[in-house]
């Protein structure tokens, strides 16, 4: 059996069944971060790694500032998807031997300048030589309050919000030039707190499937709702990906109030209600043939 | 000007210079590990990441039980650098396509038995596609009490000393086997402590002129009393690399209770004092020619 006949979602359930944990691990794998409770005093750890491959995840062609700011930015939208703050990252590079001194300083020009954007500390990395193609790999600690917020804690009835637009990021250029949510969530954590939240990475119809697995129900999507980007429709908002928008989810009744303040602090960032949590372990996508629409990434 | 013109310590050198850092960050790039403090209460953060790229540092004919065990233990071996305990690790994986399931759930294996031996946590980790060779990469959170040890805190006059044997670790297969010298580390910071420390990862003649450097120092080395690996003589125990032994010097007057109470604690390790610091910028390497005989990793 290959890797192409799987998949992801169940090579990472496989992978992760049975992880050995020690004391101190507050969640493990399965959600944006892994959260640890490191020293007691109501701080945790945030801790995530991610990766960027040439031919997968940019190409040669891309400007190198574009590529580092991507490489470290996906990581802090994963601390930015549990309200944490990013704190210090370390860089992992394996390079083909004739790649262009130029090509790596201005990946780490990108890195540089999304590190001081937040700002964290860069505090080291790894070079190797690649037989094939550049790789970046992106480690980050990150920080937040007690308690984390998960992927697992939705309510039946809960309201679904999703943070700016959503479609077309790789056929813009977006997704070389997002800035992650952190000062949003950090902001939702406050007005709320959302009782569930991640990222958007895989996009929608991937993503919100596995908030309400973890949280163990189901959903249903108001399609005509959907904030789509500049020329996307509806299967687009859903399937492009790489969106690296909040999506999380709060009781229903708050959201009258919810909205207003959002468009005072936030006035040039839209925010949509979307649908909300069911009980029932149908979805709406699965109704409208959307399951499955997502290629491995 | 590419990558294959320079060299890794120049490649570093320039990636790292002018880092963005943050107040809480004691040590960032430039030793084994980063060195944070992170809740200030006497216990400091470790992190570290490391790579192991196919067709590099692995092949596909390797068992994927040591390629696994291999990948988490060159991490854990620069924890054990800093005399710190490894705590939590992530796992990066980009695979091809065609990569049969059966061999990754082995590499998973062997983190497991790697992370169970020690003990430490692995708390998930990040796949994506490859098109090119297997890659993977491992985050690793490690603490230490401080003072941490680094490789900068080295004085003249202090005795070289190195543990276990040197070469023949990739002919041999002890680089996919080898256990990280954890217990060894913590014992000598009880013992002595070291005033400076790391791992042999690139082979001696690379990595101790790295130690002298960082101290500011030179240093004179005995080669008669290199502890050579069967079947190595002295050109092989200084350039063959991927040891993972510790180098680590402490004040000269201290090796004879250190020889004797080593022997006693850990009677199927050997132990060797192999030279001295020296003020002088010239080593006894350079003298005897064995300088730019590694390559790149």
């Amino acid at each position: 059996m290959r890797l192409s006949e799987l998949s992801e979602n169940r090579i990472v359930e496989m992978l992760t069944k049975g992880l050995p944990l020690e004391a101190g691990v507050l969640h493990g794998a399965g959600d944006d971060c892994a959260v640890l409770d490191w020293e007691d005093r109501g701080q945790l750890l945030l801790f995530k790694a991610d990766c960027v491959v040439e031919g997968v995840h940019f190409s040669r062609s891309h400007s190198p500032q574009k590529v580092g700011w991507k490489a470290l930015c996906r990581a802090i939208s994963d601390i930015a998807a549990m309200a944490g703050r990013p704190r210090a990252a370390l860089v992992t590079v394996a390079a083909p031997q004739d790649l262009e001194w130029d090509y790596l300083a201005g990946i780490y020009s990108g890195l540089k300048r999304a590190a001081r954007a937040f700002p964290l500390s860069l505090v080291g990395g790894e070079t190797s030589r690649s037989p094939g193609p550049l790789f970046l790999n992106v480690s980050l600690l990150g920080s937040s309050e007690a308690p984390p917020i998960l992927r697992s804690g939705a309510g039946e009835g809960d309201a679904i919000a999703v943070t700016g637009r959503l479609g077309g990021s790789f056929a813009s250029g977006r997704h070389l030039r997002f800035v992650p949510r952190v000062k949003e969530a950090l902001w939702l954590r406050r007005a709320l707190p959302p009782t569930a939240m991640m990222d958007l990475s895989d996009g929608l119809a991937a993503d919100l499937p596995r908030l309400a697995a973890c949280s163990g129900l189901g959903f249903e999507l108001d399609f005509a709702s959907l904030p789509r980007a500049r020329a996307c429709g509806v299967h687009e908002a859903l399937t492009d990906g790489e969106d690296y928008e909040l999506l999380f989810t709060f009781p229903a009744k708050k959201w009258p109030s919810l909205e207003k303040n959002w468009k005072r602090q936030f006035p040039s960032v839209r925010l949509s209600k979307i649908g909300r949590i069911t009980r029932s372990g149908q979805t709406s996508l699965e109704m409208a043939g959307f399951a499955h629409f997502h290629g491995r990434k």
